[in-house]
Order: C-alpha cells, then structure tokens, then sequence
C-alpha cells in the first residue's frame, strides 16, 4: 500500500461533524456525564434561562421546579416560570438547536451566553430516554398558549417539531419545559437543592419553589421585592481586543467614518481620544472603516491600546454588593453562626480581553464551622453557583496560590486550600465570564482575573488576620491581668504580714506593670437590641490623650446616633473618630452608640483603631493603621512632645520611643 | 412596556451562533486563554495530527517543530511531517474549519477525534495577528506539493484560502503546517519541551527535533524502530449504549435484517446471542432494522444490554506496556535515579458507553525524588502528555480518592496527592477518551474509568507498600544486629575480667538473640555489569529447610541464568524457586544469577521471598504471600513436623507457634 493510497483512503474518510452530534458523543463537556450530573445540569440551564428571561422583561422571577420518578432509572423534570414567554416562532430552535441564542452576541452579564445550555438538556432526554421534550409558552398578548413536543435531529443540529397545539394555560405569561430524562435524583452535595440554595442567596428577588420526587415542598422565599438593576448593553472595550476582533469590527461597522467607528462600535473612547488616536495611526478621521488594511489595522490597535481611555462603565454588570453577600451568608450558615464576618469586599470593574469583569469575596469564620477540614469555598459567575470542578477554577486556584498561613490559618507548605473554620465566598461577575467548558463549571485561569481575586481575597483576609490577632493579644493580655491582679495582693499580704507593716495599696503598681489601655466594646447582641458602648480604661502610670477610631459597614453605620458626636469621619469609608479627653493613669471613659430598628450590626461588625498609643500598650483594639490617611489631632502632638521635654513620667527610654513612633507616620505590615 | 413587546423584543435577537464564532469567543475551551498555552496547544495540536497521520500510514513518525520569534509578542512555528500528505481537496477543510475530520466517526484509539484542533490553532492565530497558516502537503504520488495559505471565515465556519500555488518540495511526502501567532515561549513545566519529552517516553518509535526560538536545537531520538501495532477499528459495544445511539444506528443501518444488524453493526454480539436477544425482545429476527418503534428499541436495548456479550476486542486500543512504561519512566527520571520501580501495571480492557477503554500504571520511589512535596504525577491520554487541568482530570482524582497513608506515604487526613518522594504514571487509553472540554486536558470523572484507575493503582501501591515495610524491616533488624555485635562482646569481656574467667565463645549467643534468617542480594548495577548473588545465612538456633523465592520482570528473567538451576518456575509470572539444602545454626548458602548483555535488571526490580520461616525472622526478603499458589515441598511440613515431635530444639512456645503458623495458609493483608 502506497503512501498515496493512504492519503486517498484517510481523504475518503473526513467528514463534517455536526456540533449536536459532537455534543451527544462529548456530552461530559456538556455536564452530562452521568445521571446524577445530568439531572443538576438539566435543572440548572432551565432555571438560569428562566431567570434571565424574567430579568429581561423585568418581572420579580417565580419558577417552579417539579422532579418526579418515571420508571426505574428515569426522571421527568418540568420547570415553569412567569417569564415573557416565547414566541412561537421562536420555540423550535430555542428548545432543539445548540449555538442558538439572544444574549451571545449581547456584551452585558447574562447567566446564559451560549445558546448550547437547554437544547443540550433536550438532547441528552432524547439520547437516553428517546421521548421528546415538551414546552408550553404564553406570551401576554395571546390568547392562547403554545404546546410543542420538540426533538434534535442529531446529524442537521436542527429541531423536529414531533406534534404541535395550541392550548388555554391559567397564566398571563411564562414558559414551561417538561423532559423526561436517564436520571439521579439526590440531596446534598451537587444536588439540585445545593444549586437551588446557591441560587437564592445571590438572587434574594427570585421565589423558587422545588418539589422532589418524593413529593417534598422546599420553597425559598424572595428576600427582598426589589429586582437588580438590569445590566445595560455595552460595547466592547478596546483593551484587550485582539487584531482579528478588530478587523472583524472594521469590516462589519455600518459607520460612514473612522472617528465615528472607534466613538460608537467601541467603548470608552470620546471623539477627542478617536482623533489623537487616527491620527497616532496615521489615518484619516473621514476614512471607511473597511478601508483599513492589515498594516493600517496594527497601528490602529496599538494605538488605542497605549491611549488613555474612559474605564468601562460597569453598569454592564450586576454585583450582589456586601450588603446581600452578608445577608446570604448569613442565610445558608444558618445554625453554624460564625464568630467573625469579614467585611464583603467589591472590587471595582476592570477589563480583559475587551470585556468588564468584577469580583466579590465574603469571608466568614469560627462559631460551628469544622476546624480540622479545607475551608469551604461558594463559587459563583454572574450569581450562577457553580458546583462542579472546583479543583480546576480560577478561584480555587487563586485562593490555593496565597499563602494563608500569613493571615492566621493552617495551610500544608504555603499553597493548595488552607485548613480552618472558615468559609469564603467568591463572585465573579462578568459580560463574558470565561468558562473552563460549555458546562458552565469552572473559570478557566487568567491572569486579570487571578489578580482581581486574590486582590478582593487578600482584603478579606487582612481583616480575618486583625481578628485572629486582636482574639490572641485579648487572650494573651487578659491572661496577664487575670495572673496579676490574682498573685500580686496575695503576694503583698503575705510579705506584709512577714515584717509586720500594712498591706500597701496596691493600684498604682498593678497599673504600672501592666501599662495597658483597654477597650471592651459591649454591643448588644442581634437579640438584645442595638445599642452598645465603648468602654476604654487607662492602666498605664501616665495620662493619655487618645483618638478611638470605629470602622464598620457604611451603610449601616450612617444611621447610628453617638454619644458623644464624633469628632470627625468619613461616612463613604464607615470611619468615625474621636478625640478623647485626657485620661488619668487609672481613669475611664465612654462612647455610646444606638441604631435604629432593623440594622443589622453586630460587635464583630465593628473594628476598633487607638491613636496616641502603642500596639503592645492597648488590649482590645489595633493601633491606627498606617495607610490611613487621618490627620493626627495636635492635642497628642503636643502630649508627646511635652512628655518628652519632661523627660518621661518615670518611663523607661523604650516606652518614650515607642509612644514617640506612635505619632509618625506608620507603614502597614500587610502588602 | 408590556411582556409581549419584552418577547418580541428578545425574539429579534435570537440569531445562529457559528460554532467558529463560539469558540472564538471562548476561546479558553480550546487551550488558548494566553501566549503560553497557546503556543503549547498550537504544538500539541500539530504533532499530535502528525503522529496520527503517520502512523495510520504505517511510517515511522519524523517530526519537526520549529519555534523562531517574529515580533515582540508573536512566534512563528513551523511543523514538519513525513506522514503520507494530504489531498488538495481536503487540504482547506483539514487546516480551516472546526468540527471536520477523518477520526470522529471511527471506533480506535487516535490521539486526535474532535475535528477541531489544527483548526483551533489556525483561527486563535487569524485572530491575533490576522495572518493566515501556510500548509505544504505532498502526497508520495504527485510530483508537486501543494501550498496554501489559509484563514477562516468566522461567521461561517469555513475556509478561505488566500493563496494557493504548486510548487517543488525535496520531500517523497508529508505535510508543513506554518502560523505565526501571538505566543509566548517557556521552558520548564508546561511548555512545548514537557510535552515533546511525554510526548517522547510514550512513544519511542517517534523522532521529534525541536529548534527553540533561541536557535537551540533538542532532537528525541527514536528508542525502537518498530511502530506499535495499529489500532483497528472496532464496532460500537451494546454495554453502555444509550437509547437514543440505538435508535440512530437502527434507522442508519444499511443491514437488510436485524440479526445482520445486530452481528455486522455492533460488537460482541455472535448470531447465536442475537437470535437470542431478539427472541427475548419479541421481534423478528428478519426483520428490517428501521421498523423498529420506541417501545421495542427499549426492549431491544434491555435485552442487549442483559445478554452476556463478548467482551470487546481489545485490538483496537494502543497499550503502552509495562516494558516502555518503565523505560519511559527511567528516561524521564534520568539523574534522579529512584530507589524503587513498582511493576507497571497494564489492566485488561473495559466498556464504558460501548466504548473500549483501559488503564496503565506506572509507580517510582526515592532516590532524588523531593521527599516534603506532593507526588508527581504524569498523565497520558491515547499516548498523549496531559499538562494541564491537573486538578480536574478522573486521574488526579482517583490518585487523591486512594487513602495512600495505607501504603506508606504521607497524605493530610487520607485523602488528596499524597506527599512524599513518589512519581506516578497513568495512561487512559480508549477509543473515546471522556475529556473535559475541546482542550484535552482533563478526563472527566466516570466511574468506570476511577475503578480501573484506582485498581491500577492499588496494583501499583502494593508493590509501594511491599517495598517500603521490607525496607523499614531491614534497617529495623540491621540495627538491632549492629547493637548486638558491638554491645555483647565487651559486656562478656567486662563480666569475665571481673569473675577472672576466660572470654566465653559468643557466636551461639549472638545467634540465639539475633534468630533471624538474613537474605542479601548483590546484584550488580548497571554500571558493573548483570551478574549476582542471594546470599542466605541462617543466624538462628536451629537447623532450617528454606524455600527461596525470586520474582521479577518475566520477559528479563526468561534470559537469566541461575546457579544452582530453580527448582521451579513460573516463567509468564516471572517466578522462580529453589528449596535450599538444610542449613544447620551459622550455616550459609549462595544462589547465583546472570544476565546476557543488553537486560536492563537491577537489585530493585526483584522481589526476594522465603518460605520456611515467618517474618518476624527474616531480614532481606519476605515471608512468601499467602495469594501465591505455589505448594510448599513436602520437606518442609516434614521438618516442621519433626520439630514439633521433639518439642521444638529448646524455642519459646511462641516461637514454635510462629513456625508453625508458617506452614499452614496466610491471608495477604492487602485487600
């Protein structure tokens, strides 16, 4: 056999393949390994369809997801919403046709951008069980709803309508879909109650109600009536874009001008910047857009990507924001109460490769949480959880890369998911999320998104390090009260008694040893109420004059009353400070705080900062962090300065230096 | 705005989404989410169609990358085949267009089935230089080659050629594919290097030259001049089928009956079995294949699937073999040269979804391995390297799943890589391998493929395990030898100078405490040449009747020669024995081996074990595992006996009961 024949036989043997018949034989690509995966996948497509759909049309979402038995191995899945509907002409390829959809060429963040998610559910009911799948949709304006049993011929990719009707159906609008399908119906882990759960705590505004096979009710009720902002339509961003895109732009732009191109195809770049930028390029403002050749297209892109553009505008987007990210957590902890809720942090939008991104981090820790397991991680992308390939996501590997042994938590060799009760959250929210597979599982590794996430995480992280640190110098430093003020009098009466003199008085020297200020704040727990104070006492030998600083969430810290005012803050940040008056060696003083019902604020809300003072001299509190950018008030400038003229109140020379450290300028320990 | 016009609206924009265009867009699903990966995929993508080709065509492959820079952030590569070309006419469908090609719809192990990878490779560099790819191809039997330049057309999924031209190539045939693209080159892990030295280990007929961007030049020099034989293609397999493919090959069969059908389009399936099966199914064995309806296809796949079918032919997979296992592994370790090589495992093939598959195992240990870091791991699809996706792929899973505490590494609460100074090899082989998505990087978890990979490895880890108790047990016993010898003799010197007389003679002692029988090989390494010894001494009170044995690698110990000859064997196992003459207290005997030229033997590839005497006494080999079905010879029951008869030679009572436990049947203590 000839070399020739060969290349003849192996050309009598190449063949289109058709995407659904790729699909059905790579459906683990799909989310369709095994009957298990199958059945979450199936659920999951329907129900992020579904709220996409109401979203659109902006209607608060009602879905409706029914998993009943159907033979032995075999489930029947229907999921209804109160979406827009569909029109007719529309259902066939919608159900029953992969790479078919409204949003892939949309730049906003949508949970569906594909066009493969629910025809793959049809194919694989089609594959395993051969029964066609069945849609009614009503659209407000009709009378009457649609009925269409739909299948995929595999070889076309293209919808077999198998019979057809129009029916009456009790509701103004909504789509349904019913498929029965080779299936696993379980709870727990990866199960469609976990994706259901997820779902709700980043989509407070969506009532979903499961039943499951055995006929059990499970409702998750909307916790706010309020719907997101819809994310609006964007362009896409220059930074990022690559040469192909652009040429694709070029050539496929309806503008009459260069200069109105780059100002109207594209985001972020004013009429001024398009001018520097063509001309940079050495092109004509006035010139066609596809008259651009191969050379001219480079220097164009190189141009716009070294100009200063506007920043994407984000409100392409739909964060959760901190507030529903606490709220969730809170949510699906339940009983485990955690000791400590790090602040939720948003990062602002960025671009890659075009697209607006942004990133959310929750961290939660202690209380019920195990303390012997890896942390637990959330995923989500555009408020979609994700359940499966953990171990091959962005944001696992973001969090697996940062050594978490600097911030207080057991972590093997540095690297790979760290040990602890603790429990983080993280989003990812974009109008092009970068998915591992079309199985919408894991976020393939990028060097944006990483830095975005480890960003936001080492946030989250700083806080739970100034938590765990402040619990230990608490620990620490309580121990060593509790020993002193236990040993010294019992010391002092026996020495007493041995050389027959009085028992002294022994305040100033247990002041004296142990040179603390103090800070116990007594906030009223969730079932007490929420009013609360702050209690700081001097048992250091010299007066103080000190700054408290309070830092917490804004939002809720903005309707707190104080008592006193507090000097000075900055509301954006949820900083507020006071200067207090000068406290004796031994002397007390106190701030109190009242919120109004229905703010939820606890003590860990709350971070404690002294000024005037420092670190190793202060129990229940920080020192001011360096990077704040809080104006000294003269009033300690001064105290220090006099002290030092004085030579001291009978400190050691360490003492003076540190407290003369204090009143310069610091530099934080964390990057 | 009412929910009708919110339909309509999203009705206008529902388009066809080409599949060109998804990928483009997701362009991470295929392996180019960055410059670096990018690169490796483009390589991988080209010699992996360049093995294929070749292979098919019964040549030896002679592959040549060439990686030269073209720009700040471009590379150009160039990859050079001598497989048998390819026809014009296929030409720009091969080159230009996802989801084309010769191996999708063909049952046998190939390394490219998708369709979509050189194409991927060719739209990923239009994109980011808007360059086309330049193909030579000649076909042994055309005098010119043909030369094309090629881009494609994105909205349609189709080539468009740019160029064309005929032109003289000092070539008899093969194919050059040539792109510039914008690319990153590394060395080091997960660069075009890593994956042409896996590419290299797992198939030793190849010859690769890489010439890196620095002009650098690294060639893999064939290891074998045979090709492995070629997979055939095979038929699908009922077990695993799904409905849906049943039903599609029942309306697409050609067969004039079902009988016929069933025999000629499905494997495992005898005329007998389908009679059988189609009696059991209520149908008529003459009948025509596309009469059948829904209800009796169930049936008809009920009783399929029920049936006992032929296995598979496994003839149709390409197994690596535990000799090129080891050999690659060697290669590959080069200086580290590891302590132990465990036996490679092969495990007969299995189905999943009607498609053969099975797994190969390989397992190394110490040496230079890093002892404090999680274990390497090399995984192998289809002699394919899989670098990336670690995390996600069915492999690393089922390695993480094993409790490897069990076998004797070190693995934080039992479950995930296991640290220590281990290499691990595993090589999925299948005529469809499950990947993860388009990239091929990962094998999606499947229980079929984690029981197969899973027992490869207990295989494997036994041996692990085997390896690292003798060795504890050895040093164990050294030590307590080497304390006896030196402690002994100066206590008895000490004693007999104070009591003023002589220094008694210690040997019966010492050999009393010691009791133990003691193995030692002195096998020759590499370097000195293949001859050796077993030496074995008996250090115990009493006279013993031992049987020895030597198991190892069957092909290389067919070769040995043995002095004095076994008096057994098992020579397809690779086991050899010999019952030793007795050997009385301090006695010693000598089993002697060698090797003709050109066998790789050395110590560690032999597994020493004795029968005679229980472990607890035994230094240097084993007490012989309970599973082995070898009968002990009568002289040893016989001496046991006598032994017992005569109330032992002055033993505890424990002892005899060990003895005596010896002869009777064991129970490994591995599952």
């Amino acid at each position: 056999m000839t070399s020739s024949t060969i290349a003849q036989q192996l050309a009598s043997k190449q063949r289109e393949i058709s995407v659904a018949e790729f699909f059905e034989r790579n459906r683990q690509i799909l989310g369709f390994d095994n009957p298990q995966r199958a059945l979450l996948t199936t659920v999951k497509e329907a129900v992020d369809n579904s709220l996409d759909a109401a979203e659109e049309a902006g209607i608060l979402p009602e879905i409706e997801v029914e998993i009943a038995k159907d033979g032995t191995d075999r489930l029947r899945v229907a999921v209804t919403d109160n979406g827009p509907g569909i029109l007719r002409r529309e259902i066939p390829n919608v159900f029953a046709r992969l790479l078919y959809g409204s949003r892939f060429h949309a730049h906003r963040q949508a949970r569906g951008q594909q066009g493969i998610g629910i025809s793959a559910a049809v194919l694989y009911a089609g594959l395993t069980t051969a029964r066609p799948a069945k849609i009614i949709s009503k659209v407000a304006e009709e009378e009457g709803a649609h009925l269409l049993e739909l299948s995929i011929d595999i070889q076309k990719n293209a919808p077999r309508i198998v019979s057809e009707d129009v029916t009456l159906w009790d509701r103004a609008h909504g789509t349904r879909i019913e498929m029965i399908l080779k299936a696993r119906y379980i709870r727990g882990r990866q199960s469609p109650l976990e994706y259901l759960r997820g779902t709700a705590i980043v989509n407070p505004h969506a009532r979903i109600v499961l039943t499951e096979p055995d006929g059990t009710r499970i409702t998750f009720e909307r916790a706010t009536e309020t719907l997101p902002p819809l994310p609006r339509e964007t362009l896409p961003h220059p930074y990022g874009l690559e040469l192909g895109e652009l040429g694709s732009l070029l050539r496929g732009s309806r503008r009459p001008s260069l200069v109105e191109m780059l100002t109207k195809d594209l985001g972020g770049v004013s009429p001024r910047v398009a001018r520097e930028v063509l001309a940079g390029a050495g092109l004509a403002a006035s010139a066609a857009p596809g008259s651009v050749d191969g050379p001219a297209q480079e220097r164009l892109l190189s141009a716009l990507q070294s100009a200063s553009l506007l920043a994407p505008s984000s409100d392409c987007l739909s964060p959760i924001g901190p507030l529903l990210i606490k709220r969730g957590l809170r949510n699906v902890l339940g009983e485990v109460r955690p000791e400590f809720f790090a602040p939720p942090v948003s990062r602002p939008a960025k671009v890659r490769g075009g697209f607006p991104f942004l990133v959310e981090v929750g961290l939660v820790y202690g209380g019920g949480l195990p303390v012997d397991q890896p942390v637990q991680v959330l995923r989500f992308a555009n408020r979609v959880p994700l359940l499966f390939q953990q171990g091959a996501c962005a944001i696992t590997n973001a969090i697996g890369s940062m050594d978490w042994r600097r911030y207080g938590l057991d972590q093997k060799g540095g690297s790979g998911l760290p040990t602890g009760p603790a429990l983080i959250l993280v989003h990812v929210a974009s109008t092009k999320v970068p998915f591992t597979s079309e199985a919408k599982e894991a976020i393939a590794e990028d060097p944006d998104i990483d830095r975005e996430v480890t960003l936001a995480l080492q946030g989250a992280a700083r806080h739970l390090k100034a938590h765990l640190s402040r619990k230990s110098r608490r620990a620490f430093a309580s121990e060593k009260f509790a020993i002193i003020q236990r040993i010294l009098p019992k010391l002092a009466e026996k020495t007493s008694g041995l050389v027959g003199r009085p028992v002294p008085d022994l305040t100033p020297v247990i002041t004296r040893i142990m040179d603390v200020v103090t800070v116990e704040p007594v906030l009223g727990t969730e079932k007490t109420g929420r009013t609360g104070s702050l209690e700081i006492t001097n048992y250091t030998p010299r007066p103080r004059i000190l700054e408290v600083f309070v830092e917490g969430p804004p939002e809720e810290l903005r309707t707190a009353a104080f008592e006193p005012a507090p000097e000075g803050s900055d509301a954006d940040l949820g900083r507020y400070w006071w200067t207090l008056p000068k406290l004796m060696p031994n002397g007390r003083t106190r701030l109190s705080l009242r919120f109004p019902a229905g703010i939820e604020v606890d003590a860990n809300d709350l971070d404690l900062y002294v000024a005037g003072i420092d670190e190793g001299h202060l129990l229940g509190a920080d020192a001011l962090p360096g990077d704040w950018e809080v104006r000294l008030p003269r009033a300690i400038v001064e105290a220090a300065e006099a002290a030092e003229a004085q030579g001291g109140v009978k400190e050691s020379e360490e003492e003076v230096d540190y407290d003369a450290e204090e009143t310069s300028a610091r530099v934080a320990d964390d990057e």
